[in-house]
């Protein structure tokens, strides 16, 4: 057995360290199934385990690969076979619920539906929603910095974070579980830690800014017939419905007709052959007359011409099929082999990066697909591509042509997936030198033998291939 | 003159380096006339000037205080004899507002009100707003992470930021002027710079997320028997008024009688005789129909029996008196000489906090004044205490007072004026040994010679020391 495996199994007990056949049936993120490479599976059971396995792991210049829910879509998650997994599978302890505070204090590995439920049971809502709640966890969410659905009225994940502790490379437990919505002691470290994917510690426990529950839901699917319109919506319906907005989900009508066609099971709600389709939702706290509100605001829009087609939800069941439509995500398996790209870039330069990324592909596949969605409000769009046999020389000029129109529009590409391996590449055609050399700077200031996650989010560094 | 002064009078012009008189006679701070010690004053018109001075800075070793509109409250802006000043006074350009990606991009030196003039020009809204309005500069409230009266909505000065351009140390330029919502491209660099208070960086340009205007304005002010019942209508109003509400500024009877009687000009809309008042204000996007519901939220809080007593503002004017009472800080002069100290802690702990501070006073001097009030929503108190001849000795042991009992209840010595060098002292009362050396690490890896604002929030680094 290796020594660092040997000496790890001693620290924390057998049963904490996976070897062998139990570390290559496990997956290492979404859509790779395994065999996980990893030399062992660490599973401590509490921030104490952590700081130990990451003490011995410091001393022995081993690599670490956190891992929370495995959810991601980047290959932040994946170890090779000189590496360890440290997963944080058995820290999901929801520690306390604190309605006075409207905070909640949790371990990392928590999966965030049950963070959501045990918010509910206060009559409490944590905001953050994606697609993989029943899997992800919290502590990947913060790692990912995630997004989701309602990143328009509560924001990122980083914005619902108030504190959190983390385990530094070399063991040191920093706990900074700040519950106030202001505390400007010195830098605010919590915000090295959300969105770096653990390159720069292991985040053990959370501390979770709760929102009072919305009392009342709008949702209505409206059509619009150029982009001009789609932008002067968004603006209307921020505007108009105060701060209730909280969904602008834009379709482009070819993933609007794959949504609603055979063999998914939902019908179009309102007619194909316009060129976008929105889903706008609000939260708020009166049923009545914030329905009230909703209508006269889309009123509004339609006699000002920004609409070409609306129709409201009328009941929980009609909303609850709205969403159910626009997160059928997997339809887009019916495209198969394809790539699927989160990009953000500035609301007004959205059509001519459409068009330009359509017309990259027309240059160089026939009969290309190219499917956008995404989270408008937020200047965020999915675009997923179907050309060619899917191999990995064809998806490296597809991501020259998604990727590409970015740079001069100054978007990034990576709204909210994060860069993990599979971005590396371009992070600096979103990124200066001198940003990069900064991300370097701080990476090496907190983890200088360069044993968390390497090569993710940065090249791995010099310091770690001579250890 | 000094061989660093007459480079960078050299570099930049003699008019961009003020020397002597002119800068004797300059301020350092709110409440700090001067004189103003430092060799130099620099002033820079543009980011690459502001590079070459940090430049020529980094080589000599020389150290440099950034200074926006010096109405910081924790002397993070003053110089020592050996000091250069820079001055962001040359550099204060609004260069853009783009209604389509609500946003607006200007100059560090910019002032704050200036800002929301421009935003307001364009029918938007940047959501900061402050006391200093008129003087101080967006530079400053990013370098502190200013809050200020609408946190509850909007959040600090960090939620506002897309991105940022600064100078490192070494005179490298560091433009990251992000402008979308969402941006998972590698660490998020914007928020090393956000509240570190110019020793990591000097701030040059800000992109400002704008946000669209309300359009309802609803406000009153009302009395509460005791500190639950304060703690109640928080959620009542905060769940009740969808995400409308702004504001929720809790008066301790003394502040309120303060600030409503002779020489103050306000007169007390609600009788004396209260331990609580609290100013609501919700923003909204409907007139008519939020103040329904404003009216409903507040009758529903009166009969769950939340309230002692109520009045609501029923024009423009009258909420603006009721501001201008909230906000008539001067009248604090009267119980002058005063410490004024600025802290957060959980809702929940305050009424015990506040008794303990006061018993505090009551056990070392006879007859204390202590005057509280703050933005309760926020969870941050301003503790104004007068004992004795406000004299150093007296000072110090006020804050043991003050700041002691924070240290159980997981409290910070700072909501929002930040550490400066007035609250140096007390940052491990807030912050962990660990996250000290965390906050070392990263200050050390951007700045290794420590020629930033040194000795504003941790001590100088023995390097600079060196030096």
């Amino acid at each position: 057995m290796d020594d660092i495996v040997s000496r790890l199994t001693r620290e924390l007990g057998p049963d904490a360290v996976l070897l062998g056949d139990d570390v290559r049936a496990r997956a290492t993120g979404w859509g790779r199934p395994g065999p996980c490479l990893a030399k062992a599976i660490v599973r401590p059971r509490t921030t104490d385990e952590v700081s130990r396995t990451l003490r011995l792991c410091w001393e022995a210049h081993q690599p670490v690969v956190p891992q929370g829910g495995l959810t991601g879509l980047v290959g932040g998650t994946v170890p090779a076979e000189h590496e360890i997994g440290l997963s944080l599978e058995r820290m999901t302890a929801i520690e306390a619920v604190d309605p006075a505070t409207r905070t909640m204090t949790v371990e990392a590995g928590a999966p965030l539906q049950a963070i959501q439920q045990a918010a509910d049971e206060h009559d409490l809502l944590f905001p953050l929603d994606l697609g993989a709640r029943g899997s992800c966890t919290i502590g990947g969410n913060v790692a990912t910095n995630a997004g989701g659905n309602r990143v328009i009225r509560y924001g990122m994940t980083r914005e619902m974070i108030l504190g959190l502790e983390a385990v530094l490379a070399d063991g040191t437990v920093l706990t900074s579980l700040n519950k106030m919505l202001k505390n400007n002691a010195g830098y605010d470290l919590k915000h090295l830690f959300i969105g770096s994917e653990g390159t720069l510690g292991i985040v053990t426990r959370v501390v979770l800014r709760l929102r009072e529950k919305p009392k009342s839901h709008n949702a209505a699917l409206v059509a619009a017939s150029d982009f001009a319109n789609v932008a002067a919506l968004l603006a209307a319906v921020d505007g108009g419905l105060g701060g209730t907005l909280s969904a602008f989900e834009v379709m482009w009508e070819p993933f609007y007709q794959l949504v609603t066609s055979e063999p998914a099971r939902n019908r179009p709600p309102l007619a194909y052959g316009h060129p976008y389709y929105v889903l706008i939702e609000s939260l708020g706290s009166n049923q009545e007359t914030d329905t009230e509100r909703f209508e006269e605001v889309l009123g509004q829009a339609m006699t000002a011409g920004l609409l070409a087609d609306a129709v409201l939800a009328k009941s929980r069941a009609e909303r609850d099929k709205l969403w159910a439509m626009r997160d059928d995500v997997e339809q887009l398996g019916r495209l198969a082999p394809i790539f699927t790209y989160d990009v953000s870039l500035p609301i007004p330069t959205m059509p001519g990066y459409v068009d330009e990324v359509r017309a990259g592909l027309a240059a160089q596949w026939r009969d290309p697909k190219c499917v956008v969605f995404g989270h408008l409000g937020d200047g965020n769009l999915h675009v997923i591509v179907s050309v060619g046999n899917g191999d990995l020389p064809t998806r490296r000029k597809v991501e020259e042509v998604v990727y590409g129109p970015l740079r001069t529009r100054g978007g990034s590409v990576s709204a909210e997936h994060g860069i993990g391996t599979e971005k590396r590449k371009y992070l600096s055609w979103s990124r200066t030198e001198a940003e990069i050399a900064a991300m370097r700077a701080i990476k090496q200031a907190l983890d200088p033998r360069g044993i968390l996650n390497p090569g993710k989010v940065l090249e791995a560094t010099e310091i770690h291939a001579r250890a």
